[in-house]
């Protein structure tokens, strides 16, 4: 099944489904007026959206014809958004380029922070630099939107609880990071807005590419027009799903529509780049002893997308274009 | 204005409008099912429900008797929990009595972090320690609930984006935090969900006690029956709420029904007692050598009350006993 939300000038969109070649779709209002509403009834829901899917595919409903640029963020406010950094490579690589040692626990002790959730945007909304000394860079991800989760949620019970895969770009401010990671209270004005792509799909839509909490799908990033990275999200991917959702519930319960990220993707193969522009810099860093790559400028531009091993798009693709100040989003 | 949420088993419970003696409510259901809709309709409900509250005032409309017990947080989710820390004296005291130095910036730069906000706790929900070694503490502290606030708002322009105020116990497994701040991420696992006072009041309620963005409050602590704290919320507050607008607006915009906390109120003159265990245990570190206090245990409880300069209670109380585990919440 595959979800996604017209930005219809409602505060949480209009839930609608799409089709398996993200072509047409068809309202589900008669359901669920919202994904988050859907997902706080998703025993009741999900049987319905998924038959209303079947007959969408089945050319059995009248659908209208899927138009980008209409949707918004699958959901345009969440309760939380959680963010893992599950793909050790890129913690390492990036510690390694300031000279400092991967932290302690790194395999065993998973990393999250908790991130701004009331404010999500769109595949297509401008990514707002009010100030170029920010160092903008994009952070491309898969992420689940979570069922209630229980307190002391373990790995082995964290399956049923993951309602749909989303495609994330995590955008952060790297240049306010360091003296905001120094006053030891984590990312606050450091990470602006996250956008993602606009279909959210249940795992059965992966089918085995979804495997022990991990996706296994191609990470395509594109800046500036040039392919910058073709990544695989399954092998690295250290700390599955299940673990993230383990650590994050380990004392305290978590609602749905709950966004947990895996943290930008990241392989050790130099060769099949990179989801951010920081992980580039530092490998620059460590072969010539500075960072040649600068951060995103006004006019700029990154896409993200994710493929299966049928080279089909899973998630619609984020395009985004750096403003240098879009006034107050 | 004086609104409250009945715990009606909906997500988002029930909108009542109280009396200001605490006794009686009405329901607003006619207006909005619940205090995020209307705060995500802020215009069209705040007369309204004002002059619903006038009409409870008054005697005209047939109310119920308010029965603690029902009632939830004012928002059981939110989509934001942001705490500062702007009782500088905490900072300081908890600081100095590990033998660390105040942050840079101490008293220019806020310190803020991003908490769960997808399960928030009604004022009498048990407080649940799932392991004794977590270290278990409260933090009473004042918070304000905004509007829709755009990025980059001024602390001047920021009074007119609060909507109510809340009093909260910013629940803390002080245990937890060396080793998840070493992380660099911020807290997750160490803050559980936080608690909520079951009324929300407009800012005119507190009339010339909510001053240049500062609640000129008392805090009354009451552990284990015993009075601990009895704190002023205004002299020391040194970032007004305006200014933590301003700070957490900085690079996004945070939506309607955001929660920004003060952070635990604390006052220089220890006679005043403490708003949370860390910092009577840094008091005795610095007098003794050695904490004295334990943090909590199963069968310890907190109250938490604020009260206006007529020593009536402005927000109801917060009352909370330690159960060793209540399984999952």
């Amino acid at each position: 099944m595959r979800l996604a939300t017209l930005a219809d000038g409602s505060r949480d969109g209009a839930l609608v489904v799409v089709d398996r070649a993200t072509a047409s779709y068809t309202r589900a209002h008669g359901i669920a007026p919202s994904l988050q509403r859907a997902l706080d009834e998703w025993p009741r829901c999900e049987p319905l959206l998924r038959a209303l899917g079947g007959r969408l595919e089945r050319g059995e409903i009248d659908a209208l014809p899927l138009a980008p640029e209409t949707l918004a963020a699958p959901l345009p406010r969440a309760f939380e958004w959680v963010d893992g950094s599950a793909y050790l490579n890129h913690v390492v690589l990036v510690r390694k380029a300031r000279g400092a040692e991967p932290p302690e626990g790194l395999t065993s002790d998973p990393l999250v922070y908790q991130g701004g959730s009331g404010v999500l945007l769109g595949p297509r909304d401008p990514l707002v630099l009010p100030d170029a000394k920010f160092g903008l860079d994009f952070e491309g991800e898969i992420a689940v939107v979570l069922g209630d989760v229980p307190r002391g949620t373990t790995e082995e019970r964290a399956a049923s609880h993951v309602r749909l895969l989303v495609l994330a770009n995590d955008v952060t401010y790297r240049d306010l990071v360091p003296a905001e990671l120094k006053k030891g209270f984590g990312f606050f004005v450091s990470k602006p807005s996250t956008a993602f792509a606009p279909i959210a799909v249940t795992p059965d839509e992966l089918g085995v590419a979804f495997k022990d909490g991990r996706p296994f799908l191609r990470l395509s990033c594109t800046y500036n027009g040039s392919r910058v990275g073709d990544l695989e999200t399954g092998p690295e991917m250290h700390f599955s799903f299940f673990q993230l959702i383990a650590h994050v519930t380990r004392t305290r319960s978590v609602t749905a529509g709950t966004i947990l990220g895996s943290g930008t993707v990241s392989n050790r193969d130099s060769e099949r780049g990179v989801s951010c522009l920081v992980e580039r810099r530092a490998r620059e860093i460590l072969e010539g002893g500075a960072p040649v790559t600068p951060y995103m400028s006004a006019g700029d531009s990154v896409r993200l997308e994710a493929f299966d091993s049928s080279g089909r798009s899973v998630f619609g693709a984020i395009e985004q274009a750096v403003v240098a100040d879009g006034g107050t989003l």
